[in-house]
């Protein structure tokens, strides 16, 4: 079987080098052929994935056409925001078997659509999959343990995806819950810019515990405003990517929180880390999205004025900490007593 | 108001740092003669939270007779193993007009019972409060923001106790459901154990988030099997808790799990902490509750396993992360597919 994967930063470089282990033809595409021609000339990734021998089977191409071509999955692993760009070159090159697994977190500016809504926009009658949860790239192409979900509207096509990228070390799990596991995996990453802020603010474990708890319950009232179900939140592309992706020391998006906290303008912190931060446009589409459904979201309302309006992260946070609510969770309250 | 702390372990001295900042008169006793003493002299607990000053509001008692006497309110800040102890000792001490509040996390070992159960055995007159939620003593005596769950059988005390330690860095929030707060807070240490074993194995971020969402899900179905709210678990005493306790340098759950993960045994591991692992006792506390109950808790029944039949902590982690199952979340898939 023959799989191509468009974008080769960490994470499609990464999911490449596992699939070819496995013994399948990975073809690696990028709009930056420098990165490939290196790939091709040193058998590493030495920007995005530096120390990890590509195997033979891993090739990096220069079109896009060559990478699809004959493939039976298309791995999209594209920045979110790049995601649309992707699917116009790809218009006549797609044919209706292919299978396109989405990889890219985020949420559309603009649109507002999740990733596999825009890919369908495109490709309506492809089987589209999406493959979440909480899963450094860093970790994975070293074999680390990993444990992640895959989901599809149709169930044939998330065991499908889940049988090709399962390993001993790399679990996928199916959940047929399309919009939660998108949701989770893109607002997860605002919710770990707040909680960089909260670390480079110098507050502590405590705080960001908190700021974390309070994050997944914004994330699933998003998500279940949008139709979602609420115990996807509770698992791997909820909290367990929420989880990693807040307290690794691999997240970009808790880095540039950890910069902005310490001071640091937003253009300093990203020219700092170098690669896409994907939350900073989560937070200005999700914002948008949340406004229009009329959906409570806190910490991605204080995130959204440090990173548009200019406030200054110490209000921000004290703002948060101090909202004037007593009962921890009201339901539960009305219910109980 | 007068209040009195029993135990100054580091929580204990926490709190009474936290209360006698705002002006309350607080009593600190200890089984420990020797810790009370040293207190008084040096204004400092060297052994448990060293580096903190204690303020003058704070004294150390030598009798617990006196540490209760005028106290309004009773704070048991003791291990969850020495609660019945004291609550022995207290006897006839107590009028029913005093308000209980516990902070200790666990479950009794033999009796399967909470601590607000072994309270109520003996003061079933009084009002009992329980106070948890991801707060590490270290911070929370260094006034660094965080945010805890206050609970009670009666509004009007989980009211009160939250009026009572609420300040605008230390924010109090109440939730009617005691059997859910005090499962979280109990059931978190082993899940925190058993994080720290694939920390010292040397597994990742990937595989500790794993561990933690599935071990969420072993809590709150312990907890609904003894009637908790779901909506519990996803918030401070659940997660939140869960969290600090599994990424923070400061558990010492995590800590001894750790030790077990670098080969070393048990007793090793305790000897090397010198204060109380709460997940030691209650992993056999909550292995017996969920085998008499029939709550399936796999990350509790391996950590048993390593604990206390010699299992090697390698095979455990990849029999846990080899289970066969394949949807994530098994009523999503049988709703939605």
């Amino acid at each position: 079987m023959r799989i191509g994967v468009l974008g080769s930063g960490s994470w499609g470089t990464a999911i490449g080098v596992l699939l070819s282990k496995k013994g399948y033809e990975v073809n690696l595409w990028d709009r930056n052929s420098e990165v490939i021609e290196s790939i091709n000339q040193t058998r590493e990734n030495i920007r995005y994935l530096p120390g990890v021998l590509l195997p033979a089977g891993l090739n990096g191409v220069n079109t896009i056409d060559e990478c699809v071509k004959e493939a039976e999955i298309i791995v999209i692993a594209v920045p979110s925001q790049a995601v649309r760009k992707v699917c116009e070159q790809l218009r006549g090159l797609i044919r209706s078997e292919q299978i396109l697994v989405s990889l890219a977190k985020g949420i559309e500016v603009g649109t507002s659509k999740r990733m596999s809504q825009v890919i369908e926009e495109y490709f309506p009658d492809n089987r589209i999959a999406v493959l979440s949860g909480p899963s450094h790239a860093e970790e994975v192409s070293r074999d680390i343990p990993t444990a992640v979900v895959v989901t599809s509207k149709e169930r044939e096509t998330a065991e499908c995806i889940q049988d090709i990228f399962i390993t001993p070390k790399f679990r996928v799990y199916t959940n047929p819950d399309v919009v939660g596991v998108e949701i989770g995996g893109a607002v997860k990453n605002i919710i770990a810019i707040a909680a960089g802020i909260s670390d480079g603010l110098g507050y502590g474990d405590n705080t960001k515990a908190a700021l974390m708890t309070r994050g997944i319950a914004e994330i699933a009232r998003l998500g279940e405003a949008l139709g979602a179900e609420y115990l996807t939140f509770a698992g791997l592309a909820g909290i367990g990517d929420l989880i990693v992706t807040c307290t690794s020391i691999h997240s970009r998006n808790r880095r540039a929180g950890m910069l902005l906290g310490q001071g640091k303008k937003l253009e300093e912190a990203l020219a700092e880390i170098r690669m896409v931060v994907e939350g900073v446009n989560t937070t200005r589409s999700t914002y948008e999205l949340a406004k229009k459904l009329g959906v409570d979201m806190p910490i991605t309302s204080e995130l959204y004025r440090i990173l548009f309006e200019g406030k200054d992260p110490r209000y921000a946070v004290s703002d948060l900490m101090l909202r004037s609510k007593t009962h921890e969770i009201e339901e539960i309250a009305v219910k109980m007593w």
